[in-house]
């Protein structure tokens, strides 16, 4: 179908003419709930309830949907469609399962989380049942061990590479907004506060910051070692009780493992700044986080199965294993610290500053982001452990 | 045109339909010279000289043409294709210029190089004019300027990944013949000669050497820096005097730099082994390909133009430059020892043997090979400086 921008009008009628969609809505079109619940920066998302089913339709706009003025091309929908074909067998159950994608209409119809919440939401809230991080730690490792040479043949990942080099408009979001312009003066970024102003000129002037940045930027554009999901920050992740899952993949792209987990974690160390009371929690969930990510990738390393490391047998891949993991830290520690910052002063900022009470502590809580996120940044290729992480937060 | 495997009547009928290369060789169809000179593993040679020019027809045939029972998909051609028409800007006067390609019967016409001789066969009967490493090292360099994310915004790269990633059939050559089949038992390595075995059993045993290789094969396999020739070595290079061509893209994909300076280096090394009363050429062939590969990168590196290190002023890059060599080097090491081992005990084995003017010598070149090999393979990471590689040599 020829794409247009829908509204509710338009989405009902295409609807209708689904037979697969509207056997799981249920009833007659008249009888659809349809409301429209954009939230994100890119797309319009509709919610849609039958008489038996529902479904959630997000559609791709032209443009930025919170900057019309910024062009965006439609094809980032295909990208987000094939990630969920692509790692949905690995991860049944924790992100919502894709119902159907238009091709013309840049439109996916995947299951609609009636219940569930948006992370960032629900800390921000304290609502959020504790362990939700072990699930996504889980969910990183199996998207690693089905989409990278670990686990599979090497020709897994070159048709992986073949299928997602193309999402280049939403990689250029990457390198610009995380990798550069919270670096340099660039319109796009805020005026900063008053108070935050001399920061923000030592992000911009700090040579050996400048350095450490380029290093990640070369691993995030050359490391091409599984499928990322590409932006997995809190607001891409809905829970219900335990049910937990990944959502809004359409910056896939091949990367270094670490750039999830780092993104990941980022989040959760910016909520802390905002919620310095939390400390037990958030160490809690980061530990969580990366002990289930390392110990299921670490079991499906020892297991093999791809080409990678063929030559050595089970029980002698102790050492590769060790080395492998340390890399994913030492990258995860870097983007960590890149996330922290640009969603402190760059375009896109994070919502979980609103919980500093006054004014001050607000400027305190940008301060400790901005210094962790440089320290991680500068210090990460010299990690030896997560506690080394934990440490570099102060946790 | 359907595929079907041209001789050289076959051939004329079809270069007499197209214009642009009647032109080019002049006269009538029947004045052309047509003779067979497939030299290479893989493909089917024909010369043509007209009456007033010449042209080279390599096509693709569907299985291994020295092992027939061995399927090989034609798309070969394709790739090679694509891979000449990406460098050639860069590299100009440096690879035979290409003049037309055939989709359907995977064929490539291209500069007809009549007066020129394959490096290795130049090498063996003392031929080579002195310097010609000086020119690769200069090819190596401008295919990676012109290729990666180093001197080109990052979509160049991705774009690469897109047409390159799927070119697995030669791939898994490469992974299969350079970097497993050597240190395994398989029926597609030769027997080894009587005097080999205990060298080749431990080539098969050594788990540090394993672990190794498998961080090479990793780092193959992940690090997408820039365009690969992939096939780097001294048959893949044809010389008229001071006039230098590299030939034989069809193992084009994206990957580390060093991988194209360690095949190359690998053969000059293989080449002392069998010679080594030719130290001090050799030696001198090796600096000049490093010095001037390394010097024109460092000079592009230095000038940017590319998303990398965007944040990093002109003045300010000498860090990063100079681990970015750095890893390079420790790169081309290790893909340099992959290359000496293979080819001295894994399928296609270099002629340069030969050389050797007795049994005994050839048996004590070989094992020099292999312990060359194993050294840069496992010492490569912990290399410090060009010096460093030619000192595992015995350089």
């Amino acid at each position: 179908m020829t794409y247009r921008i829908l509204d509710t009008v338009a989405l009902r009628t295409w609807l209708a003419q689904q037979p697969e969609l509207t056997d799981r809505l249920g009833g007659e079109a008249a009888d659809w709930a349809i409301r429209e619940v954009s939230d994100g920066n890119l797309n319009t998302v509709f919610l849609v309830q039958g008489t038996q089913g529902a479904v959630c339709c997000k559609q791709a706009l032209p443009h930025v949907r919170v900057a019309p003025d910024w062009p965006m091309p439609l094809e980032r929908a295909l990208y987000e469609s094939r990630y969920m074909r692509t790692v949905a067998p690995a991860v049944t159950g924790l992100m919502p399962e894709l119902y159907a994608y238009d091709a013309g209409l840049f439109l996916i119809v995947m299951e609609c989380l009636t219940n569930h919440e948006v992370l960032r939401s629900a800390l921000i809230a304290d609502r959020a049942l504790p362990g939700f991080s072990a699930v996504i730690g889980t969910y990183v490792a199996r998207t690693v061990q089905a989409t990278g040479w670990v686990g599979q043949p090497f020709e897994t990942g070159a048709r992986l590479l073949e299928q997602f080099s193309g999402n280049t408009a939403l990689t250029r979001i990457t390198v610009d907004l995380v990798m550069t312009d919270p670096y340099r003066i660039c319109e796009r970024n805020p005026e900063p506060e008053a108070g935050l102003r001399g920061d923000v000129r030592r992000l911009q002037t700090d040579r050996n910051l400048h350095n450490a940045v380029g290093r990640l930027q070369g691993r995030f554009l050359s490391v091409r070692q599984a499928l990322l999901h590409g932006d997995l920050h809190t607001g891409s992740i809905m829970l219900d009780g335990s049910d937990v899952r990944v959502i809004d993949g359409e910056f896939a792209t091949m990367g270094p493992i670490g750039f999830d987990c780092g993104l990941y974690l980022g989040n959760l160390a910016l909520h802390l700044c905002a919620a310095p009371h939390k400390t037990t929690m958030i160490r809690h969930e980061m530990q969580a986080f990366w002990n289930s990510f390392s110990n299921e990738l670490r079991a499906s390393l020892a297991q093999g199965g791809g080409d990678l490391w063929a030559l050595s047998a089970v029980g002698s891949r102790g050492d590769l294993i060790g080395s492998f993991l340390n890399d994913i830290l030492r990258d995860t520690a870097g983007f960590c610290g890149l996330e922290m910052i640009r969603r402190t002063v760059g375009f896109a900022q994070v919502s979980d500053y609103t919980l500093c009470a006054t004014h001050d502590d607000r400027l305190l809580a940008r301060q400790k982001a901005l210094q962790i996120g440089q320290t991680l940044i500068v210090e990460g290729p010299s990690l030896q452990s997560f506690n080394d992480v934990l440490s570099l937060m102060g946790l």
